[in-house]
């Protein structure tokens, strides 16, 4: 537990995902099959309310975000999403995007990587929520749809026209977001939306061997590298290298830095702490 | 037409280009087959001044720009551009120089997608204007070149050392701007400068039934699509998501997004306003 | 010799690379073939300390940057360089990171394009000159390896973090940046970054050959080319469409523009005076 733990309660039980956490690394599951695993509003609040509990805490080092069934993630449920939110007034169909945003910016911003499993649809939200990990883990079934505009809506929802071109490229980006049609694994993987592609039905595994390893190697030397990834695309180039220079002079004061170098004159492997 | 129509007039004949609009569909043809469509300081005045038009009167949904004859445009004419441009004093190489600018501007920020149709040569100032665009669809035959260094100049031209490296990768890019060499479809797809490939001979008419398709459907979520992939590649990570938030509140108050509800509750197709 | 030499003398001796210039051309060489050119503390002043003579000297029109023995270079030197670091204080760890970073800026803003033949191991601070450089000119031998994870230490190091995803995408740099696992030639190729795949062992002689193309050329036009790929990743699009039309207005009253012209009236082949 970090001392930088004031008054806040943990939150006793998650309703809307299901979580479990071991050696550091937190599994996070949407659970509703039966619907493709479609978000609600408790869903979103529930994934924005346990990163911002995970970052602070510092109990965990790796997240695995995968999705229950069939396929990781339909999306925005339309029922209780579209139907509800064409009730809300202005402020509220504010509030909505703004949470569902503050989802990306935690998987962004969230000092641990994330790693999401892919298997079949992943789809407007879902394909966002996948986009804003830092692996994409993905079996051959994996589909990516960021479908906005197919609902009327703006291909740019939850950030993803800030980082799908980042990722892929401002053509590929504008092909996807302005016509919303699948990209299957085979092009995912050629443009660069897959970190990494397994066997059919193994992202579950090869994800969570992903995460058990950045959550026993040198962790903060992970969670300083996702940090600076996501800083320095809204960095000029002198301004990053500055910044490079004074992480790197922290963590040449870290243990973990001093441990490779044990290690390396002792001739053995080393022994990460995280530190 | 738009409620915010002043004074200005209509242009009654575009002297430099060819113009046909035919339901929301802007067609728009470099019309000097005999010269590879060799763009004069009229064909860029006149682009400039046309998508200004559009973009006020807002009369138009999607727009398709290409060339009549053997290719899309071998660039500026070398004897009325660059034999012109030697006798010119420096206030008027800048002005030159801004027209061709505010051309690429005018693409990227005219409130519809810009498709290129692109066959043949696309060379010089041609390879930036289908850069330019939102999606380069071409055939086989096409060629990319951004040959500006082969004429001693820069191979920045009209914003391609902001475009090229975001679209392709800093890598490609410079390669591509350095040394000025042509690109073949193969290579242009691989690398991710082609949106759709097609087979020989057919790229106007897959252009056109694409853009048909952006103007039938809801043309205002893919004018704030377009709008958001431009303005977001020079935001940071959290005004982005801030503007996608407002962006989707917008949007969510429209008709488009209702009748999407209201269609797939009623199990048929919706029908796009395009508002 | 440029006019705008003061006092400064020239280094009449670098003692930790090897030097040759030919008709303005540079060609630098890591040479400590024996410890894989492993880079020292004087290594890399002397790469700083060299690029800002030739910066200023005006003396090279392009600059290779090769590896003697079996690779390009394996980074930093383990015994002297972390060994050394592990025993400094915070100022002087802020120090050396600035000088690898200063090192990093300087080819990214030096006035010539610099060329990297890479051979073999390009791993750790290695792999970021190769990146660093505008062209990477790579044998299927290459295997670039950002290691820094693997000794405890930040992925984002002498501005990895801000090149490599604008080389070659978020998804794949978060990846190679993150994992510190080699990348062979083909799947550099893929990504885009490698610049041109040569015949095995014939990186140097492919490199040498692009570099005198580059310096016989209009060299100036190359140079600017450069500076606003460099300059553009950091601005806006109006702010870029801006900087090349003054860059190009500049170069359409230089030397080499007017030369074009008249070689290709007078149809012969340019002869480039760089300028």
């Amino acid at each position: 537990m970090s001392p930088f733990t004031g008054s806040a309660a943990r939150t006793p039980e998650w309703r809307h995902l299901r979580l479990s956490v071991d050696d550091g690394v937190a599994t996070v599951t949407l659970p509703r099959p039966e619907k493709l695993n479609a978000l609600t509003f408790g869903a979103y609040a529930d994934l924005r309310d346990l990163l911002a509990e995970l970052s602070r805490e510092r109990s965990v080092r790796a997240l695995v975000l995968g999705g229950e069934g069939r396929g990781f993630c339909s999306g925005g449920d339309v029922d209780e999403i579209i139907g509800s939110t064409l009730a809300m007034d202005t402020a509220q169909l504010l509030d909505f995007n703004r949470m569902t945003g503050q989802v990306v910016r935690a998987l962004r911003e969230c000092p641990f990587p994330v790693v999401a499993a892919v298997h079949g649809v992943a789809a407007g939200a879902g394909a966002v929520l996948a986009l804003a990990a830092d692996f994409r883990v993905a079996d051959p079934s994996a589909r990516f749809a960021f479908l906005f505009t197919k609902v009327g809506l703006s291909g740019g929802d939850m950030g993803a026209a800030y980082l799908l071109p980042r990722v892929v490229g401002l053509g590929h980006a504008t092909r996807l977001l302005m016509l919303g049609e699948p990209v299957r694994a085979p092009e995912a993987e050629r443009i660069g939306l897959i970190s990494e592609l397994t066997d059919e039905g193994r992202a579950p595994e090869a994800a969570a061997a992903l995460a058990r390893r950045l959550a026993q190697g040198p962790a903060l030397a992970y969670a300083q590298t996702k940090a600076l990834l996501t800083a320095e695309l809204d960095m000029p180039l002198a301004a990053a290298v500055e910044m490079d220079a004074a992480t790197q002079a922290l963590l040449m004061n870290g243990e973990d830095y001093a441990e490779f170098h044990a290690a390396f004159t002792g001739k053995r492997s080393p022994k990460w702490r995280g530190r």
